[in-house]
């Protein structure tokens, strides 16, 4: 992923390790573990009665690519390692297809599959997403000052009333369900709760924003920036849906109704609607770029499902292992870390294509 | 785009041509002109009352990478030269940035642009992807016999009720909003009508079934294949949302109704709803692939807008030059010409990956 | 070809054109259709009697990427019309593989070649190649004063004595064999003309020179700029070798010899002898950078020559139709070419990477 | 590194390690841990008299892609950690550039460099490049039998004499220098205890052959099979020069010599000479792969030497630290792994690109 800031990362939920590889990242960007803990510590199962309770400490060690604190310019290679791998839990799934997951799809493609957790399409596999990304961000941080906030907008009827253009990382981190309005936080909360006990589980939206971004990010046609957004998000496990600015909604629209006026405010060319989304011709307008992505509920039910086996045969599943009830609090993490990748990306291949002066 | 079905488009509205190269598509693949043709006159301007009375004849040439009838392994070059150029009508955007287009994104980027009828940000970009996309079709049809439909399924209130399994082209093409629902056609081709005579425009909805899948297209992490074509959509002038399966509908689910049970039908395996979209993990499962693009209004309306020009001078703009009321229906073949240009891709990825005996 | 400034040419020598798109030159840069064709002149067939007759005149024509004089920043798509195709020429080749050809591997690889004038694996492919060169050798002159000279070292045994730190175009383009030497060019020339009459044909090897190109183009790895270099040129039709800098002598000697000690020369790092050939760890450090490409003799020849067909019988070729006795002379502005767009392309990547202020 | 066969290496020589993740390996390949360490020996330091005496094990982990002894088809991510680390050898060089290093341009480029022990630019860096190769050498065998062999040709002024269509590992590996011509070898291995005694180093020339090639391999243009050779090559530390076939000595031949007849042997097509070196057109024609490279003396010699340090006054160095008096008999299994590592991608190409059947 990505064309000068290239991300690769690897990986399997019960083998030694996952991580990522970072290639491209600038020269002389402070960087500690630290940094990329912080954010791994936000995606870490077990934060809160509402997530897996998996126990994984999630420790991560800089392998290559800084020197004294600082990146070298040269390959930035993060390991995890995996360490509360109960194998035995999926005795069951090592010949029967858990129905909405990866594994029909792998053993058709490939002929096998590491069956345990998922192996390579577990959620895990973002771990490296998420530490690439805090690389991502504090480049982002440094050379322009773009923030980037995503929280969660939705779980199943529960809906949160936010202003992009205001809402804070303390006010997302505020509560375990990382929803910035309090009373659906609640709500959340309660709904997520029951749908646990019930041994079923919910989907939901989350969105984001990304503030301060430089005029100029993206390219015309198959770069696009919302392009690469979409990609990024549809990539990450149990996301269905994506929408820049007024997304479905715009479909409904009038041009007269959603046209984004331009003004000018001081010395900057701004506009009076955002329905674009931050975004036109595929290029950055200097406006917030505001987006949503809906995600299934976890394919993980704790009832019994009918499905097949690798053999063919009809048969029935009761998954047992742990998981999450609902993915939302923590992919509002990896959300950020997918924009802070592709945007840093784009800033790069900017740099270079246009020079700094323009 | 793509990694071994590569394909890179040129060219400016107002510019000589348009134009794409196709380079990796497999040998000895019968292609003619007229496969091309077809599907270019499909998304022609002037081909309707309801679409631009820009007059273009569209006629395709193909300068390379076929020889007596049959494709050679080498790139495909296919150019469509310019006609109805009317760059005076276009003068007053020479300075003023029309709003929601890309005027002002690609001032902002290059510092210069073609700013005869959105120069590079023009939809007749998609002329090029069209022309690949008819490749990308004769190559799935004759290695795999997968099957793509496209049609609008809402036209800002107006929605049809299609089944995606069923529907044909012809039951798309029998009308001018490409619409196979006739009732919900013929209130779209009014509310279009009525858009065009207000000097507005309007949004909408395509949605796209392809049919005959593979199993074990797309790969595990960044090349998911819902993954890929969220991107390929984004790409899309005027693109604004994208759902696979679910969507944005299964944010509103319980795992136990949104999941797709396995069970076995002849040889194969098979699952009894759909939510997934016909891909898990982001691989394909052979179910039908089913999505859908929302398009917000056309930014081209013949009304007086605020904006402001080069100098930073804040003006009025009241654009002319021919343009869609609404943009659908000649939407659809490109949306289908993008999906066949993603599943092309990753065939031949995956047979490059796993061979063809798996 | 290349990461930030893309190259992909395309076209066969007898179908109806070949040419290129350029992806990602910067906006803003002076750009005619004279830069190009001064370039294409260069490589032009028929330029001089050691070269061969066919007879084109090789307009190109711009379709893309260039408005009023300056680059967009958008795709450039150059064509050039194919002319004096005579196919008949190659009747025999239709089924005969030419020894020393490309003919065999391509009916092997693709089961279909275009076997008029060699299709893809002809050198009029290198046609783009030049045009994209002359986009890619403005863009080095007016952003950073690089400065390429290529010549012919050597034909068959004759072999010249030129200074890379001071040779000069004028001086390569005083003779028809592009040998800055007068002395060994006329023996080169002499050389050519009995080959010609001989019907035979010679080998021969380019030297080429960068002059003041940036300290600190190329990346670690892969990405080495002698590695891509020697890609670029191991690409070309003929090419059998490459070296930079001592190259295959450098093999013959000690570190104490070879070593390029460093000096100060007012705020420059200097280096007393340039081994290195402008080169260290695989990024530019200031010093000129020198190399060498090895040519085979062209594999036409008009003789009698045992060989095998399609169906594989063994059986007599003698092939018919113009050629050049020997390449090299035609082979100068094509390497020029080569360096430049290596060059450009490293150029913005580090730009991207590293920003401009280091 | 590669289209579908990807390789990244990351690790600088004094960082906590060094590995490479290899992506887009086939599924179901047998792999072991011990596949990769039985290569990575052969290019162990310390592993004989004539190379440097660094103290590594070397010992490779295998992090993921792998599940009971089978490929995944998921990224192979392989970790060896750094050990026998003096970084106390290296003061002198925290501010002085040593000659022919890369010391000067890693600073000039970055800003910034790890100093220890040339950091990025070490020739630990190959110990990703080994163990990717050693992954892309089994399948190699595994899917189309090719052999792959390498050998020191000449170190200094001793020049080997050996068949490359006949020459065996066993007879590589039968002497410290990994010439398989015993004579030759004698003479090379004297000539390198002479240079070390003097505080010096040698350079020479790797000739490596691949056996076996199916038929078809390469892409007519800028991924010509022996454009990636050449770039694979050249991206090796301290590489100058690469010929394929006759190379150099092949520009001082006719056409008539130099044209490899075709003829039939049984059901093949095969050639009476192989002056192309396995390779027409860019694409593998059944017969021998055959290259050659050139190094230069390793540039760490014990020896006072001009240089000029950070700040850019003149100064003198005399290098501490271990190091290889003559790179090539380590270079010999690094030469090996990067021929695999671009007949790997490439065969997955062709596999994709034209399918199994041809």
């Amino acid at each position: 992923m990505g064309t000068l800031f290239r991300v690769d990362t690897f990986g399997e939920s019960h083998g030694p390790a996952v991580g990522v590889v970072v290639d491209g990242c600038p020269p002389r960007l402070a960087l500690s573990t630290e940094d990329i803990q912080r954010e791994l510590d936000r995606r870490r199962p077990g934060q809160s009665r509402i997530t897996t309770q998996r126990r994984e400490s999630d420790k991560v060690e800089i392998l290559s690519g800084v020197h004294q604190g600082l990146t070298l310019g040269t390959p930035i290679a993060m390991v995890v390692r995996n360490e509360d791998a109960r194998a035995g839990d999926y005795d069951e799934m090592q010949t029967k297809f858990r129905p909405s997951h990866a594994d029909f799809t792998y053993q058709a493609k490939y002929g096998i599959r590491a069956w345990e957790g998922g192996g390579r399409a577990s959620a895990r596999e973002t771990i490296g997403r998420v530490a690439a990304g805090a690389v991502a961000r504090k480049l982002l941080t440094a050379e322009c000052g773009v923030e980037i906030v995503a929280y969660v907008k939705q779980v199943y009827t529960a809906e949160a009333v936010v202003d992009p253009s205001k809402v804070t990382i303390d006010e997302v981190e505020a509560n375990i369900a990382r929803c910035p309005d309090p009373r659906a936080a609640e709500e959340m909360i309660a709904l997520i709760d029951q749908a646990r006990m019930n041994g079923d589980s919910l989907g939901g939206v989350v969105e984001a924003v990304a503030r301060g971004v430089p005029v100029g990010l993206g390219d015309p046609v198959f770069e696009k920036i919302d392009a690469e957004l979409a990609k990024a998000m549809l990539s990450l496990p149990a996301a269905k849906g994506f929408e820049i600015g007024s997304g479905f909604a715009g479909a409904r629209m009038t041009g007269s109704q959603h046209n984004d006026l331009f003004y000018r405010q001081g010395d900057r060319i701004r506009t009076r609607t955002n329905h674009s989304g931050g975004v036109q011709g595929g290029i950055t307008n200097g406006e917030d770029i505001v987006l949503r992505v809906a995600f299934k509920p976890t394919a993980t039910i704790l009832r019994e499902q009918e499905t097949v086996d690798e053999h063919g045969n009809e048969t029935v599943l009761k998954p047992r292992g742990r998981h999450d009830p609902c993915v939302l609090p923590r992919a509002v993490p990896i959300v950020e870390a997918m924009i802070a990748l592709v945007l840093a990306d784009r800033y790069l291949c900017h740099r270079g294509q246009c020079g700094a002066g323009k």
